[in-house]
């Protein structure tokens, strides 16, 4: 079997096609033996490039842990580069069917070759009722709240899934960050970002991911920080947001509301699996 | 750059042969960047097969860290495999030139197939001096020490490294493990094995390894296990080894004194490195 790990800010995957995406009888049986990182390839999820009834491509992506995510920011940037430097879609903007409905990466070229991917990442929602946060206000911008003894103001924006933005990097930001994800405040929990500004141009943030703890990069976070920032001030509605895996360059269109996030994509090697591991992990459990 | 990922028990390499070696300027830069688990290949080292005058083919491991390891059991076994599969040597029983002197592992086939690879791991040392450990002493079998308030048995068995064997599993082994590599008796520090004997021919152990915490396997903890128990009755001079990543068999011969490790190999996938992150890796740091 053919695949190609491809990561976004350190965020990494395997990229399978439809063809040998086919000989594969359990995908979560799979993804998890293939995305062990000592008896596997390693990875943090496996992105599967399927036909669609829809839209130029299909993507589906997989948890190292087997279960199937709905969209995922640096993922679909490996999947738009992949599809485009093979000659999959015709153009450098695609269309790509996801359980999240339909995403439109473009892809920027520099000198031919591609230099990062822009994906609209839809409105944000503020209100209090599409984080979820219960509290009776319509939107939560600054609000004070007290974490194991210590004064915090956070900005409250959903992506699609819940972020609370703090701008303020306190020395024990996972003590905290894992306090306030889970806040009875979040009903259904939340992320939490750090940020300190460096310029109304620039920012720094360390993501508290919800389920999963520091991460190298979180795209909706990013966007999340980008937003909030801007309804405070604090950042231009653009602006360079440096994560622990890189930057990636978050727009805030004025025009259509949207959220853009551009940033990179690295193909590192493309592998055929041995005999021996492909037999294991098709056709029963390793 | 072509090259291909094998594991033993988990413990996992990325196999490179001479005429693609050749083109990394810095090794050491080189296997940082490719043993990152999210930016680069993964691995727990590099192995390069070079040419030389003194045995079939030499062996240089190098850490995640990029530092040099003299010998690896888990490492070799992956080596041989590939050396033989690939007809690089001519027969099953091949010569190694490693770091620690030449190793001289035996492949053990199945139906044509490679079922195992058995390596000399030379003589146990048991003397104080030669572990090394300061108490007054010749050998140190079966000696009361207190860790953290709890009493502890332990026997001392070098195999190039010091090991520091108790045949028992307590909770907390982790916390108990490091306090022990670091107990003043041990001046150059000690690998600990935690050991529950399951009967004379098998043993479930948890190894804490000198400047790496638990780790899948430890070959030479397996062979120390091996030894202790056959020193104290409790294990035959052949037994089954199970460490967390899989099984080894180890035999301590009657004969030559030698303790050989008996286990396995295998081959997850060979890749071809991307022009980018190639480019990155052997011409300058990424």
């Amino acid at each position: 079997m053919h695949l190609v790990k491809m990561h976004g800010l350190g965020n990494d995957f395997l990229i399978i096609e439809d063809h040998e995406a086919q000989k594969i009888t359990s995908i979560k049986d799979f993804a998890i033996s293939a995305c062990d990182r000592h008896f596997g390839v390693g990875g943090d999820g496996v992105i599967l490039i399927l036909p669609s009834q829809k839209a130029d491509i299909r993507m589906r992506i997989f948890n190292s842990d087997g279960s199937e995510a709905e969209m995922c920011g640096n993922g679909i940037r490996c999947l738009a580069k992949y599809a485009y430097e093979r000659g999959l879609v015709p153009d450098p903007i695609l269309t790509v069917e996801t359980e999240a409905g339909i995403i439109i990466p473009e892809i920027i070229l520099e000198d031919e070759k591609v230099k990062s991917i822009r994906v609209d990442m839809g409105q944000p929602r503020l209100e209090s009722g599409e984080i979820p946060i219960t509290l009776d206000k319509e939107r939560i911008i600054q609000e004070p709240i007290e974490i194991l003894g210590k004064a915090f103001y956070f900005t409250a924006v959903s992506m699609g899934n819940p972020h609370a933005v703090i701008f303020e990097i306190p020395d024990q930001w996972q003590t905290y960050g894992e306090a306030i994800e889970k806040h009875p405040l979040f009903p259904r929990k939340t992320n939490v970002e750090f940020v300190r500004c460096l310029s109304s141009n620039q920012a720094e943030v360390k993501v508290w991911e919800r389920g999963a703890g520091p991460t190298l990069a979180c795209g909706t976070g990013a966007c999340a920080v980008l937003v909030a920032g801007a309804l405070n001030q604090k950042l231009n509605r653009k602006a360079e947001i440096r994560l622990p895996g890189g930057s990636l360059t978050i727009e805030w269109s004025s025009k259509n509301q949207h959220v853009y996030m551009e940033g990179p994509a690295q193909e590192v090697f493309h592998a055929e699996l041995s005999e021996e591991v492909y037999e294991l992990w098709t056709l029963h459990r390793a």
